[in-house]
């Protein structure tokens, strides 16, 4: 009756919030790592294996988050031109910037910094739609972070595809080189129902069909996009999307905020994902998402950030605590949305809106061990009357202590191990000098 | 041609944003204190001056930040029932609990942990109303944070007093021990207008006129609120407090969730001020209170957390993060509350509304050292493009690293000096035990 051998052992965790089908919790308990993967969980479970302990007295264990819509690299433009107009700024500031500057060295030096932010907070895996995907596939391979990453495919030329068929084939290409990476998960990012032709929108669904992917896009984000593809197509947003085809369990809707009533309903027939951006919606005053009511018809809601560039951060348990507190208000309901859901969209239901969920999502056995540890140790998280409402309400994402990927450390005593943070801070600098010259 | 002598020189500062009326800016500058105040700021001032040297380097420094509305003893029923209906929130939860614990202990403990996570992230004055304020004082004392104290009066007995009388005369004897006291600064504070009568009401501001105090004041908070005014009353809330005389510039009104325009325009007359609490008004569904509105018609807003049971927090920066993007979201206008107006509520507007703005709110000459330094040597808070937008977007107040309060250091390298974390911590377990017992 030795011991038997792990990799790692958590121990004396004073919570475990699995985030399982039944939310199953675990109090004092242990969480046994083998192989990049969660092998055991339970009280006593420390006295059963041996391996590298690290003693998680004071902490909150969650599963690793999950960010289901950013633009990793815009994080070079935190902040760029904020406050301005929504044309004022996409005209004077974000595209000019873009236009200039985006290469292979901009995504892969922004999405560093992001990278960096994302870890720190407590994201493990977080969905990406930009240009120049290799550079963020190559980030991802050395800092050892997962990412479902598309290129953005438009109808008119951009920094990664002067047209939208060679968006397409380097999508592709770029499947072919990452199909079975338990990091870079390759998917289809076709931009919007605004910007790309019925076309071009089902040539990108036929391959995320062929090579089972995500199909990342942005639906109903804005009141213009609704006009627009009314006035073009005669239809709204899903209602288009649907009629030609587009919309299944792979299709993850970025925004969507202004579904009509019927669209939630095809929304929730299809198994179509959405990824909640509240902070973003709000700064650029996209508007408020129905969430609750999404969520009471069964449509399946992650949260995003959305880039850095329009929220201005990375910080998940921020994003949910806003989703939450919202969505109360703007319904006038303090039992919407409550802090087990919020805590739901950044882990199960982001893995589920990625089709990750098998992988993902949740503190379970035989799933990967993405795993954040809260440091509750401090009097703004304290007193401590139920776990889940302290994360949400009174936590930021810089109560992270030590998160895990595949088992690996990633964080540890609020320190990011695979990142410099000098380095990064040298590399913010030079990309701002250069967006700063723009405007001079 | 000697330097001269300082009691504080801080150096080297990256940003300080004074935000005085012109809303000056001083780049790589020092900031000088003496017998805790600012006696000089500029750029080379370090040179003409000797004294305790602290280099700030890769630091914003801004105002210290006024909490203008809070319940801070509430701490020890942080996040305590939360996501409840407010019926079962109130009578099951918060209601029990105060009704068994509320003491001078009760309140000094909970205080205490209120103002460490105060102190953290920013905050040096604090207006507060509950009850036990001789409570609240002893802490302030001890702790060397600025309080604006009022003991909620109601009709009703409560733990503080019998009748609304009693209410008055301690606040009376209150202020009398702490007339002149630059910490301690006394209110009155009757609850609100449907739980104070005309007479309590008029009598209270009879003491606010005689001793020139704040009369601190819930006020629309909830269409609840608004509708019993109207019916007991024939008059809806401001109109109501107005018609018996208790508005004027020093009647700070805390929420102002349901003004309607004529309202907005009587506070604007009678020189009200409004503490806007967004993250309490959100988690309790109270509503969203018309903040760019009453802006434009010139009523002064400052920055409220409310008590943390309903917030679940104190940090101040996320609060006016919040007003910004919930504001722009609501009204469907990004440029509606930028972050210099966001950073304004929390620094001079908030002075203005307890009407200390000759001694606080901005970084100028004469006035308080009250100085917070933000910690910018971060990927979160990089590239740098403005700093009003990196503190109100992008930054939490856990990124303040330095806090003086009168020119004596609080807090320093993300430290609170006057405080012990663990001991708080045994505080916080005690009283959650306590109350954990009720529901049992």
């Amino acid at each position: 009756m030795g011991l038997k051998k792990a990799d790692i052992i958590l121990t004396d965790i004073d919570y475990i919030l699995t985030m399982d089908k039944d939310l199953t919790e675990y109090k004092n308990a242990d969480i046994v790592i083998k192989d990049g993967k969660i092998v055991d969980i339970g009280e006593g479970k420390k006295n059963e294996y041996y391996g590298k302990t690290i003693v998680c007295r004071n902490k909150i264990a969650i599963p690793g988050m999950i960010n289901t819509h950013t633009h990793a690299a815009m994080t070079l433009l935190r902040g760029y031109g904020s406050d301005n107009p929504l044309k004022v700024w996409l005209e004077e500031y974000i595209w000019p910037a873009e236009g200039k500057f985006v290469s292979y060295e901009f995504v892969r030096d922004g999405t560093e910094i992001a990278v960096y932010e994302m870890l720190r907070t407590g994201t493990t895996t977080f969905v990406d739609m930009y240009f120049y995907e290799n550079a963020v596939a190559d980030v991802i391979k050395k800092v050892g972070i997962r990412g479902v990453l598309s290129t953005g495919i438009l109808d008119f030329p951009t920094p990664g595809a002067k047209t939208p068929d060679e968006g397409i084939q380097k999508t592709v290409d770029f499947i072919e080189e990452y199909k079975n990476n338990a990091f870079v998960i390759p998917a289809i990012g076709p931009h919007a129902p605004y910007t790309c032709s019925p076309d071009t929108l089902k040539k990108a669904y036929s391959v995320a069909e062929k090579y089972d992917v995500v199909y990342h896009i942005h639906i109903a984000e804005t009141e213009f996009e609704v006009k627009t593809v009314k006035e073009k197509y005669g239809k709204t947003p899903v209602e288009h999307l649907d009629s030609i085809g587009v919309l299944s369990e792979r299709t993850l809707a970025a925004h969507m905020v202004y579904p009509s009533e019927n669209e939630i309903d095809i929304l929730s027939e299809k198994g179509v994902k959405v990824a909640h951006c509240p902070e973003s919606n709000l700064k650029l005053a996209s508007g408020i998402a129905p969430v609750p009511d999404m969520i009471q018809k069964g449509v399946t809601v992650g949260i995003g950030t959305d880039g850095t560039a329009s929220n201005d951060n990375l910080d998940i348990i921020g994003e949910i605590s806003t989703a939450a507190k919202l969505h109360k208000g703007f319904k006038k309901d303090p039992t919407v949305l409550n802090a087990k859901e919020a805590l739901l969209m950044a882990t199960r239901w982001g893995a589920q809106a990625i089709r990750m969920e098998d992988k993902i999502g949740t503190i379970e056995k035989g799933k990967f061990a993405d795993i954040v540890l809260i440091d509750i140790k401090d009097p703004h998280l304290n007193p401590l009357y139920d776990p889940y409402t302290q994360i949400v309400y009174s936590s930021t994402g810089f109560d992270v202590d030590t998160v895990l990927v595949g088992g690996e450390i990633k964080v540890l005593n609020k320190e990011v191990i695979p990142l410099d943070k000098d380095y990064l801070l040298d590399k913010a600098r030079y990309w701002k000098e250069k967006v700063d010259q723009i405007r001079k």
